[in-house]
């Protein structure tokens, strides 16, 4: 690994030594507080993502590096006047060790890899790549599971505009025996490109519209928000709620992710559920970032 | 103490632990400077005061801790997408050992404190709190006068909307024999909560309208500014002027502090005479916050 | 050297000391990685320039200090507030070791050093100076050439409103036997103060308003931005294009600067000349404020 630009670009070996670093850095933190030393790190977000960079800032920091860091880079000066991407990326490059970057355009973390003089992470490009958030997704079920292979999983919300479900969806396509559940309403299904995608690679992908189609014994329910942000229209739809009366459908073993943030779709009241999951799934972002950057610029030993 | 969350949480007792620390940090800051050694403090600023923040930073870095901030945190993405602050700091707390909060709303502090899986420090909550500002006033006093029983204090300027007087009085009142002035126009006089409360716990509290009513051997003199952004109407208040010739009016002993900003109602002429105390107060801030993060997270030894 | 606020500041001996202090921390950084060790720096923007920012952040992170930051200044709560410079230089000066300075205004360096307790650190001060710039300027020049006496150097683009155009020429006045072509349209000529400081200094300058009238073995090219922003009219300027058939007029010697950010006055084409120094120069601002802030208030060994 030298950027980190695609969910794409990872095989199962990959993952398995992501999980397998992750594991040993939280076991023994104190190991790894000084891998990253004499490094410094810039956070360039061209939107703002504020979780995300103070997640990847604390990885950092906790890996005993230094940050430089920009949330408005759309509006840096150099921005405004004109510059380019590529020349920013150079520019930056110089001062730092690694650059983990946001920016709004699909292009972008490609584009920034083939000028940099230093390692890129892509923090997220626009409604393209978000490639840690789907480590951290699959990590967690890792965490909770022990394994991928044989799991069922029931991807739910917006399946249409819901980046972390595509990402996501890919990763599970790495594992054997994959049956992913697809529960949404009928404008937010899953895009045809992704079926496809997994039924190419032998994952069971099952369309949903109810609680009632989810099997008892599901391994994972990953809820997402409904983005309506992305909605061309003045479009309605209606959300599917998770309250602790739907979290009765399900055994014990079903864990409920979330990327966050959330609204209403999952109920407070289900935060007590030993089975929701979320906040920890949130937390182990820090440490599949922690990883990451071990594996990329930190000293091993 | 665990969470920083009002003034109403100090006793007597902690005032002077905290002074006396506070002290040590001063005189052996070398004996710190790895007491937040692999922590990590969020500074979450839902509202830009932006020399809150620099000195909290400065004290978590001068006590060999780490920093992950955001200064806009109400436009944090996740935020504007619905989420709640509980959420917020579950997710943040996740990053950090502490975490520094500044929200413009009265109940703030404590939701978050309801939930966190670290200690919260309220940094200001709306009209509500500011409790590490009210601690490094009372320790300004401290440190000039060696105690605060028996002191003569003028508080003057706004003190119907002057949310620093509310808290100073408040810790004023943990002291014996004390007496306060309360200088004001008509109109931003000290509410009369806060008169029965001094009056309850046997403080006096003197309202004055002109200079004239104030002794001339007054221990301490306390000027505000008036938030006139807090009028409702076109209100027009003619304000007190602290000048070389108001200066004459007070003996050697009386020191000068205000919370600052100050805008007209301190001449900058007054700044040379030794008894203008405003800039060692707000000095003071970054040391008392070291003494309150020190007792938080830091390691003892 | 105390404060570095403006150019004026420096000698010829005082150059040579800083470019050779440079390439000490360039050849040896690991002798330098706790210069500044305990230091707490603050950057002060109130304007944004955050390559800037950036460059000064890694460079104080770089000799082992720390950083505390604030981007926009202008609209910090005591500013708004109605506060003076003066007041929160003195505020701010409370907490850290030295303020790196970013103002609109000509004046505010020398203002806000008339009152600090550390040093001032000018970043750019509006229309006015950015004494770093022009020393990494020279410093670039010195890298290349070895010495700035007996060069050949065009400056061009826009040399009316180019302030680092009007530093760089003042400091190249410094050396001996220094030949200034400047190459512009008639209205963004170098203004008649420029051009008679470097006669009573014995600096040849040669106005020039074509590409073929620079000599072929010119040792730098300095170009520049249009700074269309600072016109007050809708005046249209066609601007010299530096591509790589301009780049053949030149011998191999002709080294091709640029403070960038670029627009199109330089192609991207150009980039991999081995002549284009442009990015190097943008990088070695970082080694250039590393030694500035190391000389003032690093550790000598």
């Amino acid at each position: 690994m030298y950027h980190i630009l695609s969910c794409d670009q990872f095989a199962r070996d990959d993952l398995e030594r992501i999980f397998k670093l992750t594991d040993d850095i939280r076991t023994n933190p104190e190991r790894f507080t000084t891998s990253l030393q004499g490094k410094l790190v810039a956070t360039v977000f061209y939107e703002p993502s504020t979780r995300t960079r103070l997640s990847f800032e604390a990885a950092v920091l906790r890996l005993g590096g230094k940050i430089i860091s920009t949330e408005n880079a759309k509006e840096m000066s150099s921005v405004i006047k004109g510059e380019s991407l590529f020349d920013t990326i150079r520019v930056i490059g110089g001062y730092c060790d690694a650059i983990v970057l946001r920016h709004p355009e699909r292009q972008s973390a490609a584009d920034a890899a083939s000028v940099a003089r230093v390692p890129i992470i892509n923090a997220g490009s626009g409604s393209g790549e978000h490639p840690t958030q789907a480590l951290l997704d699959v990590y967690t079920v890792y965490k909770y599971k022990k394994t991928l292979d044989g799991l069922s999983i029931a991807v739910m919300g917006d399946l249409l505009f819901g980046r972390t479900v595509h990402s996501l969806v890919k990763l599970l396509a790495l594992y054997k025996d994959v049956t992913i559940y697809g529960l949404s309403r009928d404008v937010l299904a899953l895009p045809e490109e992704y079926v496809v995608y997994l039924e190419e690679r032998g994952v069971r992908y099952i369309p949903c519209r109810s609680f009632e189609e989810l099997p008892y014994d599901l391994d994972v329910l990953y809820h997402t928000r409904t983005q309506t942000e992305r909605f061309h229209t003045d479009l309605q739809v209606e959300e599917f709620i998770i309250d602790p009366e739907v979290m009765k459908r399900f055994s014990d073993r079903t864990i409920l992710l979330h990327p966050l943030p959330r609204r209403h779709e999952i109920s407070p009241a289900v935060d007590t559920d030993s089975r929701a999951a979320y906040f920890a799934q949130s937390h182990n972002g820090m440490y599949v970032r922690m990883s990451l950057l071990h594996s990329i610029i930190g000293t091993s030993f």
